[in-house]
């Protein structure tokens, strides 16, 4: 048995007409229905790795292991030569997340910290949002990323996959919302960040997407052939949207790499955490830049090539959030995340 | 046609087995899907009735007509003996309501106050949630009220009513969320807030109530009956909400008079809007507490004395909003709105 959202359709859909996929895909179901969902990201931003802040961290984040469906460690180079690590925690029920929120000692010593008297930044993102504003695809559902990683959930097949409007349309709410952005923002990179804590409210319908590659199992020539040809690929068409970001609609970009857990070693598996002005600006590119066709172009050629025997895994998760103001920064670089295209800055008394 | 939300139930309703309603109650449906209902509450707080910046005020309101599906103007006697002045508007279309904040002259102008320079108070409450959190009850149904002035909205008979826990029962979440609050709220009445643009975040699963009365067409016998015995039953329960707020739950409780919004008159015609920590306080208050009793017992015994004939109206809509920042006020009296609950509060710059 699943559950999922459904809206009469009141907008066309954007799937060509008998349109067959040129590649499997699976999306995430739900076994049981859920009113919000909750990817709680909170973070430590360090002059470098290793240290007694970062041990502090870590041990809080170990402290804090009941009530998240899943959780994550991850770590990312983060501006002005800072490194973030990352602690994501998953949610499929928002009372359940309220009470870690209350009652774990990670929230609870971020809570706690003195902006002014801290020697990192620290930083806390919360995407939380009906399940009709939540989409996902995996190219395999043997494994279990992002939202996947809490009870209750399976992988699917689908067909809803394989040309430019798709994501889209596995958006319930697309049904009923063309999820229209109003407004410019404006960025600015002068925010007086430092020794503060700042809220940032961000505008109606950001896109949120974690867009996930894992190749762990990947040995020979399909090692070589992600390290050394998709990989760079992709760092190609993030590099261009991080230095492009007005015209991609680009608020934030981190490139997270996750870690095990106990042992801290880096594992074959990175992700890339993109906040868009709209969703709108994160499909424009995905349709027509060279940067993004070379990458899909590419993952599409190597699962016609290996077939079944593909052992490089992507996959992503994408939230289009109402209007909100769940990110929070504690004495961070001014380039921090959302804080260069915070509209209104609020100063966390 | 109409469209609801309905999830399958995992939480037992409270209806008793084979409950028949005392009375036939109305509640809201709408015609089309939708997925974010808002009630946009904006204020300017006087010193007095009368003068030009109520002038402005009304000026800008009746400038800002385009946009939301049903407006408003309201007046309420605020604290320290200040009067408020409310224009709500209500918005089927979450993103027509970001246009008219992004477009409209009367939100413009909140947004650009001086906090520092304004010789009155102004405070912004937008109430925004997916329409399974809402509920509604009409004790007649010929009337609009509420989200009920909206175009696609119609109101239709129910028997989800007439028993303790049928409010509840009545929001679609609650059929798998027991919308339990986390941790207590603290008030203090000493906010800083003259000076200053605050914003306040709500905590998860606070409940907001719009209660309202109508009797323009109450003649003779139900004239009196209103103005000299419901009335006062309400104005007694709504007391003691005020004076107990701690022990009830109670945030924020304003009586509103409705105006006619050309010539500025009352219409016999008030809401009550209580934002409660949580919508299990305020059902305890209504299950249990004497106040409410002799208001309901006394609505019900009107209700069969005098039948179709009935000219006093009565409803309600509830909200339970996830966590949310979005209360902002500028200059205000420190015990205005949320301003003395705040968690956290936000200095907005």
């Amino acid at each position: 048995m699943t559950w999922s959202v459904e809206y009469p359709r009141v907008l066309p859909a954007r799937r060509p007409p008998g349109h067959e996929p040129r590649a499997p895909r699976w999306t995430l179901v739900l076994d049981a229905p859920t009113s919000l969902l909750t990817a709680d990201y909170l973070a430590i931003q360090l002059p470098a790795r290793g240290g007694p802040d970062e041990d502090r961290f870590l041990e809080l984040a170990r402290a804090s292991a009941a009530g998240p469906g899943s959780t994550e460690l991850l770590v990312a180079t983060g501006p002005e030569g800072t490194v973030e690590l990352v602690h994501l925690a998953y949610f499929t029920d928002p009372t359940a997340h309220e009470r870690w929120l209350h009652d774990a000692p990670l929230p609870g010593w971020f809570s706690r910290l003195d902006p002014a008297d801290v020697g990192f930044g620290a930083w806390h993102e919360v995407l939380q949002c009906h399940p009709d504003r939540f989409e996902t695809i995996y190219s395999d559902p043997r494994w279990e990323f992002g939202f996947g990683g809490c009870a209750g959930t399976a992988r699917e097949p689908m067909t809803t996959n394989g040309y430019f409007g798709a994501a889209r349309d596995r958006f319930p709410v697309s049904a009923i919302d063309p999820l229209e952005p109003v407004g410019k923002q404006v960025r600015r990179d002068d925010v007086a960040s430092r020794g503060r804590r700042l809220r940032v409210e961000s505008g109606h319908d950001m896109a949120v997407i974690r867009s996930g590659q894992f190749w762990e199992p990947a040995e020979g020539e399909q090692l070589v052939d992600y390290e050394h040809n998709l990989q760079s690929k992709l760092l190609t068409g993030m590099a261009h949207l991080r230095d492009n970001p007005a015209d991609t609609g680009t608020l934030s970009l981190r490139i997270l790499t996750s870690l095990d857990p106990a042992s801290l070693a880096p594992r074959r598996e990175t992700s890339v955490l993109g906040h868009f002005h709209s969703l709108g600006e994160l499909e424009e590119w995905a349709a027509s830049h060279h940067t993004h066709l070379a990458i899909y172009e590419h993952a599409i050629e190597a699962k016609r090539h290996w077939g079944d025997a593909r052992s490089v895994v992507t996959w992503h998760e994408v939230v289009v959030l109402p209007r909100t103001a769940r990110s929070e920064y504690v004495n961070c670089v001014p380039t921090t995340g959302l804080l260069p295209w915070a509209p209104t800055l609020l100063t966390v008394e």
